[in-house]
């Protein structure tokens, strides 16, 4: 017996439980293990936040700073990544990187295959310490030249080995998107994570299919796309001509709308007033102000609300981050989520085999080869990609 | 509006409509676009099975041709794989060096990101063609001593490459399982696949999450385990007792039992009879009187049927294969299935995002860092592996 979904890809089919993130699609509620993200985003910082994911609580200020010495100890590239990152072509897609980075740092840790609590955590430190390291080394045209501030916040190393800055205030403003990305619960991404979970594969191997999963352009990718359109936009006075443009030709824009949260992204609220302030800071309002003409211009033609990725493009343009990093960035930030995710699902497991509605031809009897002639081109035809939806 | 599944693991949903594989559970009746897997285990090759996969159609002697040379002409491994294989320790796991392999592979693949019909199938054919090499590398300690047969079948080759052997009735037997192997419908694997490429990830991509995903001991792992069972065992005067210790002690005896196929592995009846047959053939009867006895006493006690894994243990230790190789030889058969259900995926696309049922904690005040105090040691205790079952 087989129980067909009432709508494709799993839409608002419960695959499992979690007490890790909830989602009130209603009120636009979002809270990690409890916390809103409000609280987080403004008063928390990412390793707080991570360890939360992780650990189930927020950690005591001693806590924080035990972790904090094993995220700085985990902070290099055990051999041979650098030499096998510096063999790999240096126009190589940065999520590729990322994707192969991991499964070799998998083929390198002793704990490995260690399916225990503890393993598991040491792992997930290693990976938050380390992606960041991986990026780096993938950007810089195969020189190592930025190595971690040492005592230094992921978001200030993160800056720091992307960009060279050094300046806490526009580190704090990477570091509320980081806490934005960590989790999402069962978003695609995260989903394919606990699927090679649920066979007992390795963790490096669920956070290898999560960051395979968050490159296609309708999950991850978006938010480079949201950026690409804002400078191909370039000023304020044709953002919203672009729009109606782009929505006569049937075309998508990028960075609105939400599979779950269809009411409104309490992490775009966010990000908007933080992208706003920091324009103002920084006295450069043109992406904002071209971003919010676009805001303005999607909710009265298309009735469609911003997501994360949508203000978040605007902090990053403002941060000077090479575009190809943001959805890597997202990666050094879910990591946290995606690990989280594989313990817990690891915890109380069930391999995860669903079914298939079966649609094929119905049987048939089989001809040997010399009874059978050529039928010339077949196969189906790709139709181009749906709707992006941000996770 | 979260729909609840009745059971965990996405038993019995359909996640998706497909032509691919059909499984009739009640009758044990399995086809691969509408052949019966009897017909094509006895009757085709496995090229024509993979062909049949991913063309939706068995090819003319001509289209196999024709495609038999593509096969031939991806046979090599582009640059830098071979270097960076030889950078990796030789007492790597070999799913973790075909995770990473496949995932540089995409990276050198310039037709990687193009989600066409046909630059899937290019992609599916140097995959096809390649894996076996990457396996081959990564087993014989940094020399590439044997290089593909020229012309030779899938089989032949990777009989070959693992085992120095030409054998072509030999080699028949490999292929055998081979082709049961090719393909299982949302099995845990394909399924990761299929969420990976809902993203419009790259088909690598999809490849990568599926090999991540088969490496699990509940799934792509049960044949090694099988085989390392029987070893352990040594005489077949041993096995009534072994299995009955076995199950005295709650311990999984491996290779038996399916979550969908509950009544008979149609795959397991053909295994068992050509395992027979070519341990007749070969005068060394051990291993197969050996898990004959495991099979009666594992009815008589649980009742349960062998899978797939069970008698391809048999036939695998028979032709000398190193018990390292069985999951990595599934992996170079299951890669057409795998491709087969990416592209089906993209054709008729919608990003896979499930919800999950929330079981965390209600709402809960952020509570600032200075007030917090320590817990000690928190997070979820993990359990040993659930049932294993194949798929």
């Amino acid at each position: 017996m087989v129980t067909v979904a009432n709508k494709a890809g799993l839409e608002g089919i419960s695959a499992g439980e979690s007490a890790i993130c909830q989602i009130d699609e209603e009120k636009g509620g979002l809270q990690y293990r409890g916390y809103r993200v409000e609280d987080l985003a403004e008063q928390a910082s990412f390793e707080e936040v991570a360890y939360l994911l992780l650990m189930g609580e927020l950690p005591s200020h001693q806590e924080l700073q035990a972790w904090k010495r094993e995220l700085d100890y985990a902070g290099f590239l055990p051999d041979p990544i650098p030499q096998v990152l510096r063999l790999v072509p240096a126009t190589a897609h940065l999520m590729d990187t990322l994707r192969t980075g991991v499964s070799l740092l998998g083929m390198m840790d002793s704990e490995a295959n260690n399916p225990s609590f503890e393993a598991n955590v040491h792992k997930a430190t290693r990976l938050i310490a380390r992606l960041p390291l991986i990026l780096s080394l993938a950007c810089q045209s195969k020189q190592d030249k930025h190595q971690p501030i040492s005592a230094g916040t992921c978001a200030e190393n993160l800056l720091y080995l992307l960009t060279g800055t050094r300046d806490k205030a526009k580190a704090k403003e990477l570091e509320v998107s980081l806490i934005l990305y960590a989790e999402h619960e069962f978003n695609a991404s995260t989903f394919a994570a606990r699927v090679t979970a649920s066979t007992w594969a390795d963790l490096y191997g669920g956070v290898t299919s999560a960051i395979a999963t968050l490159k296609g352009p309708s999950h991850g990718g978006a938010n480079e796309a949201v950026a690409e359109m804002l400078v191909k936009i370039e000023r304020p006075e044709k953002a919203k001509a672009w729009v109606l443009a782009a929505l006569d030709r049937k075309e998508r824009v990028m960075g609105f709308g939400h599979r779950v949260l269809k009411l409104e992204d309490p992490r775009s609220v966010i990000m908007k007033r933080r992208a706003k302030a920091l324009s103002e800071n920084m006295g450069e309002m043109r992406w904002y102000e071209m971003a919010e003409i676009m805001d303005q211009t999607m909710q009265e033609e298309k009735g469609l609300l911003p997501n994360l990725d949508f203000y978040t493009a605007v902090v990053y343009l403002l941060l000077k981050l090479p575009i190809k990093t943001y959805t890597p960035i997202f990666v050094t930030s879910r990591v946290a989520g995606w690990c989280a995710h594989i313990i817990e699902q690891q915890a109380n497991n069930r391999i995860m085999r669903p079914r298939a509605t079966y649609i094929g031809p119905p049987t048939r009897e089989y001809l040997p080869i010399q009874h059978r002639s050529s039928r010339g081109t077949i196969g189906p035809g790709i139709s181009p990609p749906d709707d992006p939806v941000l996770n």
